[in-house]
């Protein structure tokens, strides 16, 4: 008899074209808005705040773009990541559609291409996951790519099928909800705390966004469950004590929410994430480790039919055990072999087209 | 004056026939759900998608069963349990009726019988406790028998009251919730990310459930703070350091929910646990071990008046900190005395009835 | 360019007669609810059965009162105390209102008074704070001293306007909630499993919660990140580490909670929060410690136009790592100075005013 449990899939199980339909559609609830707060400290007030999100034009408090994300991705470990040795990048992520408590979410992946590495023992794949909601809409995409190991590593499958993908998502792509109503934002902007608007914000700007947060091994356990996302590199202390890491490894998405959790000191009215340019999991994270971020401002566009609105294109950048206001630490250093490498404190690099108010809207 | 903080009930103040109604009522809320997943990384549909739940009949998701039965249990603690040594087993649990949020749950016990160890030191009591709904409800319905401190060791009691309970709940007697319609399985059924219906499960068949979870302090200690359980030997570091164990216990409820978890993988298409035939918690767990999972399946059985669900019978076992598909793990060894004892890493066995679906519904 | 993220106030920041508008609304959810039970550990049926709440008059169950204290208190920390060094006292803390789900909370402080320190390195800031919700009714009121660092400590500020503050609350003014109607608490009042009434407790009554609770680092970081207290010496094991504690530190309304929690014990019957007359964080708390706490009856009062409940007052004491049940704990101790100063292993001293039902009411 074929073994009823899964172990995923290997390499040689993905095709470019394959279309795969994720089990497990989650319904939110109010219970994801608390934990969310409660698992890394998030204050934007669209998103624990009735009153401020109904003056903006929405139903209520709306979930956190990276929750929604992690939702999403959650449900497409089981099959195109489960046996993936990392998590290599993001492009061409856009968060389409916001996300109200009640909505029930599915995911769907297309693989848009396979590259067998050199060595032969694994590969990458490349796939477009597609959040839905109960009504077909479509609230999250993104491509990913991951190194994924090979069932036979001995078999050579000759895939060489590695798709282009853009570096960042054109701003004359960019749209702001269709629900968001900044007329009375000059009312209820008291919100957020913050008094700069998209003018006030310059190109070659940085922002040191000043608090640190330590993650604990329950925390992103509990986030990462919560996102019923069971990559078991992060939860199976017993195998991972024997890994190269020697314990559990922490959700690189935990770490986003933790990085953008704290960038809300110094961007507090960026209402929503427009786009996921591109993103690096630079290093890996474990418990005990305390996050810090800081923020780059790298761009600014205007948003297509709307003055109340702008985007700002950022680079969120966050490390481990170092006070980046105190010490100053650079995003690459030369290795031993004189390589350009990412600093061994950086775990983060997330490139971001954020909404942002104008100032005819913060009045 | 007497005290007026309860230490809970010792060995004597119990006696057969005796009802207990146990305080705080609880009604059941959004974060219930949502915090059930996040502690256990539970992932069955119909408990986390309310298009999936809606599909089958039911007003939205509703309480994954184990999570009810913990509220049940939790509730019992104070007085039956505070001052027990050992939880010793169940026995003739059903799971009656669905449980949603907005529900609100209380606990009635009734003593089945008592008897005094021959040492006089302890006693074990048998009770059958009740949770109930708002609406007077049965909804779960279980024996169990713990060992329970004397007050006063030196004073013999005479008890010997042990009642007989049945081994097994009769397949017979074993019922479909009404709710449940099957006719919409076949549409929706990739919710569960599982093909297997009931046909395709064999008495004698093994499945392994392939992945670990580790249990840290926080998870196990909140899950049971949830579930208003209050037995101190999970919570009470600076009293348990001076324990045998020299450390906090798992409530081994909470071993249930993570083995049960862990289970989805194999077992996708188990609807509802029917019954709980009887379980051990055959080792104490503590923080940091890592949970493994098998189930065997021990019988199979027709529901009445059902032709598109049957009744597989299963027994849930689970190890820790041993990965059970890499190391053949037995259930039974032979202690230094030569007795018949658990292997030292066994940690549960569940004895249980589970609904699936026949391949007239998968389709 | 000024810098974009706020570093929060300094003492020289503030000035009487100062009004401070806390960003960050926040509206609860039945999420919060369930995690308030999980990470507190709390049973009170007002709180948690909705069926108890309504058969009080209640539209529903109601926030746990310090629950809603902590969520107004963690909105003023970003102004009030990021940069305090000591939360020193509470006075004049009134329950004023009911929070419900879906309630939208927010903060506003008024600066009562400030004073250097003779030393010229921080001052004093005493504020009243007030929280509330969406209709614009005042549901906490409470007043709290901080000392606070100064941006110059070389530069006097003159500044000594010390306010005086009530010691307590005067039970002429107690009110207790209007919605509360207890002619049907006999009937309903065994889901408290408490018996005694407000005739029962006498003046000079101690009692022994008996329990203990280990808090652990992800307990009481989770907690205070769902209250979006922002306070750095709670989450920052980085800085933490060369601080002289050497960690984090528990934020002290955790502890209030706990405490709260485990003084079910004994006060099940306590309905209700009246008024915080005063209150000292007597020494810090940190993960892995365990809390006993003990209640001390100081006085009792009638309340105005009602003869079904009346007041308890108070002295809440909570203990670290000692039982004090098994060993006696005195509040004060002489130093090697020989000054009174609290036992080291005191943590928490609440003066409270309870309401509690009369005789009449428990039947």
């Amino acid at each position: 008899m074929k073994p009823k449990a899964s172990r995923g899939f290997f390499f040689e199980d993905f095709h470019k074209g394959q279309l795969l339909r994720h089990p497990i559609p989650r319904t939110v609830t109010e219970g994801d808005l608390a934990l969310y707060i409660a698992l890394t400290g998030d204050r934007r007030p669209l998103h624990c705040s009735a009153t401020f999100a109904q003056a903006l034009g929405f139903a209520r408090e709306t979930l956190h773009d990276w929750l929604a994300f992690h939702f999403v991705f959650g449900k497409t470990v089981g099959q195109v990541s489960l046996n993936a040795v990392a998590n290599l990048g993001y492009a061409d992520g856009r968060f389409l559609c916001p996300v109200h408590v009640g909505d029930t979410l599915h995911s769907e992946s297309e693989v848009l291409g396979t590259r067998e590495l050199s060595s032969g023992k694994a590969g990458i794949v490349w796939v477009r996951t597609r959040g839905m909601n109960q009504h077909g809409q479509e609230v999250i995409r993104y491509c990913r790519w991951v190194m994924v190991e090979k069932r036979d590593p001995s078999k050579p499958t000759g895939a060489r099928d590695a798709p282009e993908l853009p570096k960042c998502v054109p701003a004359a792509e960019l749209r702001a909800p269709s629900e968001l109503d900044m007329r009375r934002f000059a009312d209820v902007g008291w919100a957020t705390g913050g008094a700069a608007a998209w003018e006030d914000y310059q190109v070659g700007e940085r922002i040191d966004h000043v608090d640190g947060m330590t993650i604990d091994e329950s925390d992103h356990t509990s986030a990462t469950r919560l996102y019923q996302n069971t990559a078991r590199v992060h939860f199976n202390l017993h195998q991972m004590a024997g890994s190269r890491f020697g314990r559990r490894l922490i959700y690189g998405g935990h770490v986003i929410s933790v990085a953008s959790s704290l960038a809300f000191n110094g961007l507090e009215n960026a209402l929503h994430v427009l786009a996921l340019n591109s993103g690096m999991h630079a290093n890996p994270t474990f418990a005990g480790d305390t996050i810090y971020a800081w923020t780059e401002i790298t761009e600014k566009a205007e948003i297509t039919g709307r003055d109340d609105v702008g985007a700002i294109r950022t680079l969120l950048c966050a490390v481990k055990n170092v006070d980046p206001t105190a010490e100053p630490v650079p995003r690459r250093v030369k290795n031993e072999k004189g390589e350009d490498v990412p600093d061994p404190r950086l775990v983060l690099e997330l490139d971001l087209w954020l909404l942002m108010p104008r100032k005819k809207a913060v009045g």
